[in-house]
């Protein structure tokens, strides 16, 4: 049987936009990965009526409600007791869910409020699905051809119990499973890419072909509908191969999580290890590579050289550079990269230096000109961009820029 | 006239889970400055038939409408086509539209492939929503009794659009104006706050207080409803003021961004400057207070000390201290900083070392142990931390902890 599910997410900080809704794309990415179809997000605030008229509209066009947040120990939260009513359930207590509430505090060291036990009322007959990351149990039922399910907001916990529980249980609803590969591309645009393959990819039934933009990067997502994985794998193989004879050069890999990602592997395969040397990005190269659990494998350290001082002190740049050529040129960045190689005792170092805004810099270089430098044994290679003019764009497409570079380096 | 807005957003990414929907964070937080009500915010993927269903039911709930994504020039772009179909409209070829279109590609110096020239097609009878950042415009319309307004899915194009054209256009059909304060929190847990304050929050109607939850910090936001901002101001004081009287200890600012926003603050009134020597926050650290432009003014660099011959070498940590305690521990934490002050010359330098995980380190330091030290001309302070188990949370809430130190050394 064919599933459609609908994403119900609870929360008067979603509705109005004091966070992001990161839980609905979790909760989708993992039906997708299931291969259970999803029609409908929808977003409400903690206002009883509007969340039963919302699951109203979800119960005559899904059969699967999945729920985020509203479950927590504040007078606010009130998902269950909506859907429990919405459903005609009663919730019951329970006596050992408050226990592993207590017993949770406790192993916190701190005291707990009393109205943390309402988090143990949970829908009549429900299945209790565990929160280990923190007091709010989840549940499911099914009742009126519908299977409910109720998950945590904060994102910590919903993705552990995501993963833990949900995951298992709709696992069973779903028969088949739905595959997926994603290409990585850095370096051409959405359009670029889907002119190039835009018959193709409307040729395609099973599996298909689709282009999806990120800052500085298209993804293509291939998806194939199986039986088993290895089925789906040879069916995606053919369109994979077709994109590489197409985009080939741009591609950082496939099922990679990002451009540091596939600098990491390609390091790591090599026995190599790298610094860096950052001005415009400000830490954000160390922080992107060091996000990776096991980086210390390759990264020894980097140094952040926000003030002139600071190239020349520290990273040894020579003044007379600094003087003839200003902070943000060419051969401060060669320099820049060759003092952290230096400096760090690693196989390669990478540079930036650049205006990230928002003014340009005492020199006149426009905001959105930078330099990014990597340095190896024998060499040092340089890059001149100009990254827009928004700060954030900026800085990210400056550090793409620098992985892109270590990548088509270490590829060669 | 009370309006009721809602959002939908379009694009079958948005609805696997590919990207997160910060649109309808952007446009809600936007709609809630302008005093909009928003009920629901809705997701639908590039499907014309499911977008033509939920523009019913939003229809029927709402009365404006504002469209994110699908504007643009892929095959799967039918947002525009969908919307004026709903509203028995016709789509317009606009050659205005289209030469600004091919002067954005020649500006950047791409060349344009044809199918960008459909984004120059718009509803029948539309106001133009110019777009500053990329090439699809927006619209806005009035049709049976509900306003329109389509904006482009990226988001920085959004966010310009939002600010540049959609909000003065909302503005004239909101009378009333909703004003808030949002009370910045670090150090104490959201139930915690909640305890402290429900019956004062639940005594409220106009202006009301709610807590909002984020990682590691809590945000009340004091929300008014008033015809000036002046009046709003003072009836939001006796309530701040309360808020201060109750957990004032914690409260690093109001109306602030962030931890590092009121460090950035604090440090530039009182002409002081900060580095940083940084471990396990790898660089997080020095890139939380660089994405603050006009930072260079106070933060003059740091080292991202990865590997412990890094921690020796470059900020000087005596070798027999890390042989005796380990590179986790208070008197390494305490080195570090005094190194970075030193090598970077400033006034203020902050370090921290820790398990950030996945495992435990080579002392038996479990995942989370983390040390954080602050340096000043007299006196090095240090503060010793378990932020849980998760990789992210532990760079997460370290890097809070060492602003959160600066910010009470500076407040003192």
């Amino acid at each position: 049987m064919e599933h459609k599910a609908e994403i119900i997410s609870v929360g008067t900080e979603l509705l109005l936009g004091n966070i992001v809704n990161t839980d609905a794309a979790d909760v989708a990415a993992a039906l997708s990965e299931l291969g259970i179809n999803t029609y409908y997000h929808t977003v409400v605030g903690d206002n009883p009526e509007r969340l039963k008229a919302a699951v109203e509209i979800a119960k005559s066009r899904a059969d699967i409600i999945i729920t985020t947040g509203g479950l927590g120990p504040t007078y606010d939260d009130l998902t269950k007791q909506t859907l429990a009513e919405a459903f005609g359930k009663k919730l019951i207590f329970h006596p050992d869910e408050a226990d592993k509430i207590r017993g949770y505090f406790e192993k916190m060291g701190r005291s707990m409020t009393d109205n943390n036990l309402q988090q143990a009322e949970l829908p009549e007959g429900c299945t209790i699905l565990d929160n280990s990351c923190g007091t709010a149990p989840g549940c499911a039922f099914e009742a009126e051809g519908c299977h409910v399910l109720m998950l945590p907001g904060p994102p910590r916990e919903l993705r552990a119990m995501l993963r833990g529980a949900a995951m298992p249980y709709l696992q069973k609803l779903s028969g088949q499973q739905l595959y997926s590969k994603n290409i990585r591309i850095f370096g051409m645009g959405e359009s670029a890419v889907e002119d190039k393959l835009r018959d193709y990819m409307n040729s395609l039934t099973n599996p298909t072909l689709a282009p999806y933009a990120l800052t500085g990067e298209v993804r293509l997502r291939v998806t194939a509908k199986a039986e088993s994985e290895a089925e789906a794998d040879e069916m995606m193989a053919p369109v994979i191969e077709k994109v590489y004879e197409a985009v080939g050069d741009y591609i950082y890999g496939v099922d990679v999580d990002s451009l540091e990602s596939a600098v990491f592997a390609l390091l790591k395969e090599r026995g190599l290890t790298m610094a860096c040397a950052e001005s415009c990005t400000g830490g954000l190269i160390a922080k992107r590579i060091t996000d990776l659990p096991g980086s210390s494998a390759v990264f020894r350290g980097g140094v952040v050289s926000y003030a002139t001082e600071v190239k020349a002190d520290v990273l040894g740049v020579p003044k007379d550079i600094l003087d003839e050529h200003g902070a943000v040129s060419e051969p401060t960045a060669r320099a820049m990269a060759e003092g952290a190689r230096k400096l760090m005792k690693t196989d390669i170092a990478v540079s930036t230096t650049g205006v990230a805004g928002p003014d340009k810099d005492e020199r006149g270089n426009e905001v959105g000109t930078v330099y990014i430098a990597v340095a190896t044994e024998g060499e040092t290679v340089c890059r001149k961009l100009h990254c827009g003019n928004d700060r954030e764009r900026v800085r990210t497409v400056a550090a793409h820029n620098a992985f892109d570079m270590i990548r088509r380096l270490l590829s060669k």
